[in-house]
């Protein structure tokens, strides 16, 4: 009685019980990493004096800083390509594809954990990994072959009957679980897909699902591993990995949703939350004046190989830009190949490298005011680099219909060649770098790769003003902006301080270095989106030593653990709204944190006290009292 | 007894008489504009209050601020677009490619005068074309159906015979020329082409040759309209525009190289100037950090199928980070169908959008300390965005063996087929928009598109401070860089100030405002490079008054001009070494500047008195006077 999820995880099992709500240690068989959160974990990984790395597979991509408007980036890419080289780590050169993209088609694999530091590892669930973001701390100590700790998970069955229509695609699956479940929905839970609605869709349409689990706060998403999944491997000459999986039969779930795929309509994310989903219906009209394609969500050779045929022999409307970044080597050749990129350049797209690109803000900026539907993932304000812009997350097939007509568009109103899986996928990996791990070549290091700044350990007292007070759903975008003015300084932690809520408060990084830090108040799902651990490293550099939230989105928490800032949850939300900016807290007696016990929190200012949970297991509480994962690992060896 | 320059240049002479030296004023047939330039060229002509520009054609392309960090960038776009629309200009939108490689494949046509807001605009000499670059306001001029005025040039006839080698190309032509003639050695010339070896040259290889011209300093180069212009207008289904053009046979030439191109090996230009030129066999072996293939100079089709060629079925070095641009729509089509873009990708390399991109500093700045070898026509320091960078320029097959073998290479050592031209090229104009003068449509005008500022009539006296010396050869990327970070400002002045001189004098800026302007002292060929205006026009708005230069290069002087700055030239050179920064200088009785007569420039601070030459024609000193050229159109209207 088993599920998919619970049946991987006990296989993995290294440290604790399996058991709902608690923590469990699992051993990690590949790790991924993306330039942009790379870096951090292999100088972290350094600092962690191993020779090579012990995980089956480790790869390192490059996909995210990649407009190089400045040195900084292709410094960090030689550092990663030779920090790789040193500790056995795959090099992914740019231009080879988006990390989650090149993982699917080249690594990923049915009944493995993969843990990745960037929050759309999940993927590779798509194919039936356990797929995890993480912070890069996280991932540099599963390459050092320590343990990932987690929650054993809820689970939730999304099961599907049915098969979609015409011009309705997995994206509008996944659109429809978030408008379901929100972007909490899935905190602290795994969604595992099942039912006869599964066969009838392709791999990378179930990784497009998985992928976008991560807006749900899950901890991942997974699919079973069938015909179709070996299917897949065959064709990019992977059958040898392939094992069926899937759910026991009698499997009990925590919850249970149920979609019929014949039923649904294109869908839309309205600005300025993946949860605020609408039927494509309600907008449809509405002026469009930019459209982008691409991303790990949604680059896939089906899903680009769609767009072509939706705009062969058509022209896109002179008021939109239309942006095609696909999503690897392996895809770009292949559309090459097969014409669609023709029909794709003749209709007057720009054609970008396949790399993260916009989705991440490096590039493509739309005009100010703009409606901006794009294939992604995340529609956060501010994410495209323009604060006036209005994003609308949509499928490819309702992004290609709508850059023709200039207006959101359905485009079951289009008369389009359905798409066939291709016979075989084209393999080329010539620019996956395999290590030599000859540790006399130099590791090279840019004058913007500044060393770790390393946290003090917990003092027993701490007394400090409020820092910040935010609302719900504080993303790591709030946090640690991402973008192209501010992603070359990832390397760079005292740097990227200065940008820290630059957005939310502009004078954030003053006050914290005139009163040296202090704390941080939040709503609910405090830290969602991405896994940058800049949003708790950067804070933590600038002396922050608490959030006190609603709630905490999981790997953000795991991020403050990781770096020695304390997680606490209000007892009593209400208190919440007692607190404001610069009121004096203090917090006592904190050497005799005890799993289970909750911290009184004083609020000098206003003479209030608060009742506080930290949910920190005995693990957490030594990581927090060293004043981090590092300085851990260097008293234990 | 004519040759051929002269020929179309007295076929459009409105004003004054053709005399070598003499002032002449010409009808301009055609104008195009680059986004950089031409947000402020469009603010200029509508400040003229004409109704439709009056050239037979006037196109405005978006080739440079493609990356679009910010809204800046696209809000530019939308303002050319439809500041287009309503004036009669085409728009070609980002995407459909760099200007000069557009322009020669769809407009460019011999005889006729094409005035270009770029300094690579003589790019249609190819065909033809006496094709040159001006600033915006020059251009905007054109576009109000004003004549250009220039001095009637001396002519350079660069007789060529002989063919080109296998794996030596047309850029090595030019970078010969550049060798024998310097960065300076154009300066106030034509560069006429003629000789047996013309007819062995296609058209893309003559256009980069003229293209290049531009870094001699040149007015323009241009190639003699034969068969093979013929052949290829017919081609882009052009034939209708084809004239036989040449020289008179007993044309009299100023001066005369020989060029025997059989004898010539591949050459790279080494750090930090065009004309630092010496064979590849020099320096073969140098290890080779980046490899950049594309630009207004070697984007085009043939030289994207030899770059193919060369790197079939070869893997680029792991060590190479080779990124390529195609020119245009039209190559990134016709070499995604011919399987070249196929055989570029499997190499390894990244493909970028079809844009100036690197060659502008608009991304893929290399590593700190890296060899760049670009197939581009500038490698001025710090123009790659990486200051520490060295810049090599070269050919394409030059550029695509290095990226093999990860060190400098010689082409003629691989083994390659020679490309031949294709049959028809792939016409598809669909991203160029026409315009409808619709004057009830909105002119789109983003947050950052700042009104023009507008420079005083001139002071009868001048007493201010030095507030830079600089040497020789100085560019406009030195007074107003390019690149990622500054480009975005190009319709904001107030903010680009702040940019102009940062990598000479950090606080050229500071002290402008202090100080209220003031003098700028230089070497020899002082604004050399790119046609940018922002270069005068910044320094106008910070209170510069003046600029006392040794000699300057043509379009700088110009737009100095119409800015109303003066541009004074020292009599006697060693004079430049007397005058130190924040000396304090004078200039009298300016009202009653004349035609012929110098100035006396009195140094206060070292009690000294120079001689200095304005050169200004009675046109000139009635703009100069006016406080510049849109002072002076709006006085005479």
């Amino acid at each position: 009685m088993a599920t998919l999820c619970e049946k991987i995880l006990r296989d993995h099992l290294v440290e604790g019980t399996y058991e709902k709500g608690k923590q469990i240690g699992i051993r990690i068989d590949q790790t991924l990493t993306q330039d942009a959160t790379g870096t951090m974990a292999y100088l972290q990984l350094e600092a962690m004096g191993i020779d090579k790395v012990k995980t089956d597979l480790s790869i390192s991509y490059v996909d995210h800083n990649t407009l190089q408007s400045g040195f900084e980036n292709a410094d960090d890419h030689k550092y990663l390509q030779t920090v790789a080289n040193a500790y056995g780590v795959y090099f992914s050169k740019p231009g080879n594809g988006i990390c989650h993209q090149v993982h699917l088609e080249r690594f990923a694999a049915p009944g493995k954990t993969l843990l990745g530091s960037d929050s759309h590892t999940p993927t590779a669930g798509g194919v039936g990994s356990i797929a995890m973001g993480a912070g890069g701390l996280d991932v540099a100590c599963a390459m050092a072959g320590r343990p990932f700790f987690l929650s054993a998970p809820e689970v939730v069955n999304v099961k599907l009957s049915g098969k979609l229509t015409k011009g309705v695609s997995s994206k509008d699956i996944i659109l429809k679980v978030l408008q379901l479940l929100s972007v909490k929905g899935g905190v602290g839970k795994i969604i595992e897909y099942s039912g006869d609605g599964v066969k009838s869709l392709t791999i990378p349409q179930r990784a497009t699902i998985c992928n976008m689990g991560a807006e749900l706060g899950a901890t991942t998403s997974i699919f079973p591993s069938d015909e179709i999944t070996y299917e897949f491997l065959k064709k990019q000459h992977r059958e040898d990995v392939y094992v069926e999986l899937k759910a026991d039969d009698d499997a009990v779930y925590d919850s249970t949703i149920e979609i019929d795929l014949s039923t649904l309509e294109p869908m839309i994310a309205m600005p300025h939350s993946p949860d605020n989903v609408q039927p494509i219906s309600e907008v449809e009209g509405m002026k469009v004046d930019q459209v982008a394609i691409g991303s790990c969500t949604n680059s896939s050779f089906l899903d680009l190989t769609t767009v072509g045929n939706i705009l062969k022999g058509k022209t896109i409307h002179p008021d939109v830009s239309l942006v095609v970044s696909p999503g690897s080597k392996q895809v770009l050749q292949m559309i090459t190949k097969d014409g669609s990129l023709s029909n794709i350049i003749a209709s007057g797209a720009r054609i970008l490298e396949s790399t993260c690109g916009p989705c991440i803000g490096m590039g493509q900026s739309p005009i100010t005011n703009a409606m901006s539907l794009r294939t992604f993932n995340r529609n956060f304000y501010g994410r495209s680099g323009t604060l006036s812009a209005k994003v609308g997350l949509v499928s490819p097939e309702v992004a290609a219909a709508s850059a023709i007509t200039g207006v959101i568009s359905d485009p079951r109103k289009f008369d389009f060649d359905v798409v066939e899986e291709p016979a075989e996928f084209l393999i080329d990996d010539s620019m996956i770098i395999a290590p030599d791990c000859d540790k006399s070549k130099e590791i090279v290091r840019g004058p913007n790769i500044k060393p770790l700044p390393i946290n003090d350990p917990l003092d027993n007292n701490i007394h400090k003003r409020v820092m910040i007070k935010v609302e719900d759903n504080i993303t790591t975008d709030h946090i640690a902006p991402a973008g192209a003015k501010v992603l070359p300084y990832r390397s760079n932690i005292e740097k990227i301080s200065e940008f820290i809520f630059m957005n939310n408060k502009a004078d954030f990084h003053d006050v914290c270095k005139e009163y040296g830090g202090g704390f941080i108040i939040a709503g609910h799902n405090y830290g969602q989106g991405s896994s940058r651990e800049h949003a708790a490293l950067a804070p933590m550099y600038l002396g922050i030593k608490a959030v006190v939230a609603k709630s905490f989105a999981r790997i953000h928490r795991a991020n403050l653990i990781n770096f020695g800032i304390l997680p606490l949850t209000f007892t009593n939300e209400s208190d919440y709204d007692t607190i404001d900016e610069m009121d004096e807290l203090h917090l006592n007696d904190l050497h005799n944190i005890e799993v289970g016990k909750p911290l009184t929190l004083v609020n000098v200012t206003k003479g209030k006290e608060y009742v506080v949970d930290h949910n920190l297991s005995d693990l957490d509480i030594e990581l927090i009292k060293a004043g981090g994962t590092l300085n851990h690992i260097k008293n234990n060896q």
